[in-house]
């Protein structure tokens, strides 16, 4: 892609467009990419009224005017026959080597298109736009939509993601610039949630974007499931959002400023309610990755929002121990365990302001830390200004802490709610899970699913993590 | 430690021994390292006694006749006193800067010990062991023994191995010679299985070995269940086993020779045999991790065999789903399986030999790939010398795939087996699992427990790994 933040300098409006198919389509543009690169390969009618239908469906998207229109890659290709150019220059950047093309294939692509074509061999760049060519389009093809799949020797579902990356742990994202720093809000989706200074209007404390490459997209009730035995699936409905957490690119949350830190948690609380009303969405989770090793991609500071139309097993598994713990007892499972580990004291790192974090009797990961309200309540929606001020302390102490303590690891920090339809479910406790990334999974724990901790959780806090 | 192996070359026999305790033994050693180091504390009668008590046990296992004794750290220290000094030199190793101690501590542990001690500012060297010296025994301490816990939050049980590490993510290896070489047998427990050469007896190709800080270990059918409600733990019943492969230090399994490779097979069939047959294991688990990302802490290659009194709960979910597809379909889930992603064909990888390899379409991990034999079993103990030649050739082909595909990825090869008491079912067939770990967990698979695979298993195949 072309630099947007060098385009917004230059007074160029960079917009782009996302167009997406099924994987019968990406099949078809997988095949004209090769027959491009030279392949003997021959499309035949089915694969071409596929690639034409969806063409043309996505070319209905493009209704704004533009100078210019780039089109990536060979998907979106045919969008320009039925589009027509209108007023702008279009470009094609195949991005393939098309040196020795199959000759149907190219004739195929390049018979009724009137675009200029860049190949590979020919960068595009600024000056390529000239001196009039204010407004520009970018299209972009972001491949099939995530699914649901079940696991048919587990039964659990899993998600298949498949616009997320060409390889298995890398991401795409852009290297040019940072896409989440100000001055660069074109190389993200639309603003879904902005923060904003009053007096400043083009400057942010907080932005929220849908992300580019989701695990869950698009709404419907009542998704349509494949129900083959053993290969069942089903569209991923949902939402996954982007939160940049601070305009500043080496900001972290251990040492940002109370107003910028309540400002990215006010965005999650915003975000978080806006998700749990839609009627298709009955699961959502916030949570930050810092660090490659806690699977973070870009290093600006970002949360991520997910939001599913199901609710994932293991949670479920969770909160129905949670009700039975209830059912029996009268009392939350969480305030109860609460009691109990302030009771023995020898896993407690924190314990003031409303709050209490430990490290659990038996960890679901070697370095897992719970940070949980002593007031009981299922979701975070309901906590008062208070409430929030005290755990965003809380928050910024305890990773102060492991900061000093583990030397700035990385770590995931994660906010579980109470999904739908427990949303106001006595039983049910929200907190906080932070975990520092200090061990990598063995044979063993992949085999079995069951964590392996050493030290032991006592000696990790009295060792490592010490008493906030 | 010494350098065992150096002084194996000095013709010093070089033995050693691990004492254990409960944890409370621990709570009072760690209070004694505190005081040596100065600390104003003092020791109650009971916490002396039950130190005490430890020590006189421990000193009931040193049975044989040393020339030099080096005790290491506190923790067994008071062995002396019990066992008497005989014709030994005893040096307390104490590894603590004792420079300014805590008079009554000191007092205690000295107060009737005649070993020399040297401290953290005087390293042993093998010059002070003088030239009679030839027999020399290491007495150190394991720490608490591994137990289950279960997790309140969750039902799931986890293990707590105290001794393995100091820090999570830190396993206790040693740094100066590599234990698993021919001519290091010293520094690892002696051999469980020896797979030697007839004609040089000294000469071996596969050895077995105990872990030194194992996450199941001892015996008894029954051990005791702690049975609050919040904190329930139990003893790790079981074993943990340390498959040495090769005596070459670089021998990676897709390099090594057929030979080689099928005496390292046949000592996983061994030994998974042997505790199978122990009344007090239920469940085998052999798995390798290459790499420090898949776990792995010493390169010398290794697998790892783990027994375990209970079935894991995943495990177990897996084996329950298997066995009602087997009553509602009277086929195996795996048979039926390996039909059904052959006749898709886009997620296969081999299919020769009665072997068949591929992508799962629901990967438990993003890379996951699985190796199943066509005929079915539920365990390797039943195949015939063929198969296991055929599975080694499939075995090292895989391998040799995904090195080069993947530029040699970390990985996890696990062994997958019935465990008892459906070792027999007709329902459960054994298998491998590779996982090249070319990912990271993000909070999304932390918080859901569900895998996101990118891009899709059969791009992952056709683009990435291809077809054997």
């Amino acid at each position: 892609m072309l630099d947007g933040a060098l385009l917004n300098d230059l007074g160029i409006l960079a917009d782009w467009k996302i167009i997406s198919g099924d994987s019968a389509f990406f099949d078809v543009t997988k095949k004209i990419h090769n027959g491009l690169q030279g392949a003997k390969l021959e499309l035949t009618a089915v694969e071409k009224s596929r690639y034409e239908d969806t063409a043309r469906a996505n070319s209905l998207a493009l209704t704004e005017e533009y100078d210019v229109v780039f089109i990536h890659d060979p998907q979106p290709a045919a969008i320009l026959p039925f589009h027509g150019s209108g007023k702008a220059r279009w470009v094609w950047r195949c991005h393939i080597d098309t040196g020795q093309p199959n000759p149907e294939v190219w004739q195929y692509c390049r018979g009724s298109d009137t675009s200029s074509v860049l190949t590979s061999a020919a960068p595009a760049s600024a000056s390529n736009l000239g001196a009039t060519s204010r407004r520009c389009l970018e299209v972009i093809a972001s491949g099939p939509g995530p699914e649901l799949r079940q696991d048919p020797l587990s039964n659990e579902w899993v998600i298949v993601a498949p616009g997320r990356g060409r390889r298995p742990g890398q991401v795409a994202v852009p290297t040019t610039a940072c896409p989440f720093c100000p001055g660069n809000e074109a190389l993200t989706p639309p603003s879904l949630l902005l923060l904003q200074d009053e007096g400043a209007a083009d400057a942010w404390f907080v932005r929220v974007v849908e992300n580019l490459f989701p695990i869950a997209a698009g709404g419907g009730r009542h998704p349509p499931t494949f129900e083959d035995v053993l290969f069942r699936s089903t569209p991923a409905v949902g939402a996954h959002e982007v939160v940049i957490e601070t305009p500043h690119h080496d900001e972290e949350m251990a040492m940002r400023g109370p107003a910028q830190l309540a400002l990215s948690l006010r965005a999650y609380q915003d975000r978080l309610s806006t998700l749990m009303a839609r009627d298709d969405i009955r699961y959502v989770v916030a949570f930050k990755n810092k660090g490659a090793e806690a699977g973070n991609s870009l290093p600006h500071p970002h949360s991520q929002i997910i939001g599913l139309a199901r609710v994932p097993q293991s949670v479920h598994r969770r909160l129905q121990r949670a009700r039975r713990h209830f059912r029996a007892s009268g009392v939350c499972l969480l305030c109860d365990l609460i009691q109990a580990e302030r009771h023995k004291g020898q896993r407690v790192i924190l314990d003031q302001d409303g709050f209490f974090a430990f490290v659990p009797f038996a960890p679901s990961s070697p370095t897992q830390i719970l940070l949980v309200p002593l007031r009981h309540s299922p979701s975070l929606a309901a906590a008062s200004e208070a409430e929030i001020a005290a755990m965003n302390r809380c928050l910024q102490l305890l990773l102060s802490k492991i900061d000093a303590a583990l030397d700035r690891p990385p770590f995931n920090l994660i906010l579980h709610e109470a999904p739908k339809p427990w949303r106001l479910d006595p039983a049910l406790h929200w907190y906080w899970e932070l975990i520092p990334r200090l061990t990598q999974l063995g044979g063993f724990e992949l085999a079995t699913g069951m964590s392996v901790s050493a030290p032991s959780p006592e000696v990790f806090v009295r060792d490592h993590i010490g008493r906030a």
